[in-house]
């Protein structure tokens, strides 16, 4: 191997890879990629962000031919792409590949899913163009973290358009040249800051990976060309947007190691980084039981990322709160919530938790895991409780199970579009790898 | 000033200039750069770069309510903004804003010719608004040239999504909060790399630069939110995309000191950095006369970009041979042209040119300026003819002329649309200031 050639080595797996190459544990993560993504593209259906950006984009939508999940529009394939990357991601509610903090579906599952109504495939094919497109994300995403996410980068953002490219290229059948270039438009339309946490545009990230991808895809079929080093060339994308390039990370192993299979999925609606605070405060409001209305402090020893990421001490909206380790923490205190509704405008603006948020300290813990958390409470007669999260519900370690899958799903999904079709579409989701039309799961969804 | 400040105070600029505040100078400016900008968007409508860009997205337009130009097809303002802002810069035959190797009008001018024709404007609103894109962007581009671009961004790509999103912002009027938004949600896609230089990604740059700023502009309008300090927060723009960051090129000084009335045309369909080349091989040529034929070597003493951006020894196609100054200088001896006939497939594998190009070498003349050459011509015979170019036509100080911008216009607009609705077109672009609908010269300029 040369580094001259990392981005045609990886087309060239990802137009060979059969679905029969995929193993089975493999293929089953891919399902509760799936159904997790779908529910959040449900949950998040209604939110403001997706009225806007339909409000501002429909009117320049082609044909009405792919569904815009839990709502009535119906646009064309790149803009539902566009609307169910957004709706997915919103809620902070989706996906995470740790190693990275890339959240997988999001551009890769609303690319494929809109694509896939327009010209109908087979669960198999679907499943195996989301495997291979979260694999592709992930593998480049561990070539350049966390140098890339350091310097600003949103990592979801810049690594799913090459996601998508993949995915939508293996629904379109490139050839490998063809995912090559496909591979290179999309790596030239890379972009997205963490700059833009807390606003709309964080959504629109996945969003527009998602569409920006699958465009790749489309242009690359009418042979649009691009450069064949798009990845590892000296001014290529690994150079020009991260100071570290592990090529290895992207071609060593293909089809025996697995980024696929790493993908874990949230229990709380926020970022994954404060989910071992919220689980732990939850944990502690167990044991306090009515002493939770006498706290006087509350210290979190935490990794350094949490106070880098979420490290917002007065939040004033809901998208802003999802931001604040001190927010997160009060409300899982004192309500023991770490849904969507703990985020919301009115919980940030509630004064009995800005009261407790303000009494909530967090420093660096030296050493300690993402996943982990050390908490003590102090309360007003000067009592100490300490508790240590060593692995967050969620992680790798303490995986959802399917059955808290189908719970969050339902959670997000009925308020939405109801119990019946709800029900319906947990059924589809969890079916995907034996439909014959995975498109007819859209359609399904609409509001 | 603070340096927390900028996005806001560009924004409040932006939506506060008057027409009426744009001195003489700079207003004509921006005619000229509107006229040539048109007479390139014709000249490269039949391009296969666009033919495949039309191929593989027109299926996802919306309603037809934008023209591209020099071709039949009517397309939503945003896909119609995409591919004229290809067909502009696709022979790269453009302008040059020289202190950054910006091309303006691409992502401004593409932007708002589309959205004036669904919307109409006057042709004084539009032509603020061309003003006001173009300064915004060069502005942007000076805070952080050369670094930004040595490190592989293309630059017309990732300023031109500002110009459009000001110039687009403009038309809908946006408040000053809405265009910070704006500003921001341009950010998050500012993206085109160099490594694209030689494939049809280099003119898919500017081309999404104004789709995508012009999409920032109806998101804004739409009131969907984003960072207020998208530019020069610790990770923003301007330190996610570069090393250096002078902010005083972006707010001081506007409205006063004008980047917009620095826009140069090119006289060559080709990179600015080797226009001196041609032009002193062309100037060569004239003194050779018939002993042309007998060139032994040919030595070229310039600046660094030009090997770094032009250093091409074989290129296989027309789009490679715009990165090859020795293609460039063989083809300017033997034919004295440097237009877009100059690099066609054809002339690429001509064999007399390729003979003389490979006798041709070049190397870096330390402390030579971007606009100037130094040449050897050695005969089969000894004889030695040397040649100094202090500034190379089109540059600043031998700016094209009126005449020569319509010549140039002409030539390339009359074989795709006729010279009838060629020198409708150039009439009407050159009264762009007194008419009372811009959008009408877009209609004017379908084949």
């Amino acid at each position: 191997m040369t580094d001259t050639d990392i981005t045609r080595r990886l087309a060239a797996w990802t137009v060979a890879l059969r679905p029969d190459d995929i193993p089975e544990a493999v293929r089953r993560e891919g399902v509760r990629t799936f159904v997790n993504w779908l529910g959040c593209a449900l949950g998040g259906a209604r939110h403001e962000t997706v009225d806007r950006a339909i409000a501002a984009l429909a009117p320049f939508s082609g044909p009405a031919r792919a569904q815009v999940l839990g709502r009535s529009e119906r646009l064309d394939e790149l803009h539902a792409a566009l609307m169910n990357g957004i709706s997915s991601h919103v809620l902070d509610y989706d996906d995470t590949h740790l190693k990275t903090i890339i959240h997988p579906a999001g551009p890769v599952a609303s690319a494929i899913l809109a694509v896939a109504e327009a010209r109908p495939v087979t669960g198999e094919a679907f499943l195996a163009a989301l495997v291979a497109g979260v694999e592709v994300e992930c593998r480049i995403g561990n070539a350049v973290y966390p140098e890339h996410y350091d310097r600003g980068w949103h990592i979801t953002g810049t690594t799913g358009v090459f996601g998508a490219a993949a995915a939508v290229g293996r629904l379109l059948d490139l050839d490998e040249r063809q995912m090559t270039w496909a591979y290179g438009i999309a790596a030239t339309q890379s972009s997205g800051f963490r700059e833009m946490f807390g606003t709309m545009c964080k959504s629109f990230h996945p969003g527009r990976a998602a569409q920006n991808g699958a465009a790749a895809a489309f242009l690359a079929k009418a042979n649009f060309d691009s450069s064949l080093q798009a990845i590892e060339a000296p001014r290529g994308w690994a150079n020009v947007l991260s100071t570290k390039q592990d090529y290895g990370e992207i071609v060593d192993d293909l089809g025996t190691r697995w980024e696929a299979k790493l993908n874990s999925y949230k229990p709380y609606a926020c970022g994954i980084v404060i989910h071992p605070a919220i689980d732990g405060c939850s944990q502690l409001r167990e044991r306090l039981g009515e002493r939770v209305t006498r706290i006087r402090s509350v210290e979190l020893g935490t990794h350094y990322l949490v106070l880098e990421l979420t490290g917002k001490r007065t939040p004033q909206t809901g998208l802003e709160s999802k931001f604040s380790v001190y927010h997160a923490a009060a409300v899982a205190l004192l309500h023991g919530d770490g849904t969507p509704t703990a985020f919301t405008d009115e919980r940030a603006r509630d004064p009995e938790i800005i009261a407790l948020r303000d009494r909530v300290q967090a420093k660096v813990e030296p050493g300690i895991e993402e996943d982990a958390v050390r908490i003590a409470v102090t309360l007003e007669d000067g009592e100490r409780i300490e508790l240590h999260v060593e692995h967050a519900i969620g992680s790798l370690e303490r995986p959802l199970s399917d059955e808290a899958i189908t719970e969050k799903f339902r959670r997000q999904a009925e308020p939405v579009v109801g119990a019946d079709t709800a029900a319906r579409a947990i059924e589809a989701g969890w079916a995907l790898a034996g439909t014959g039309d995975a498109g007819a799961i859209a359609r399904l969804c609409a509001a």
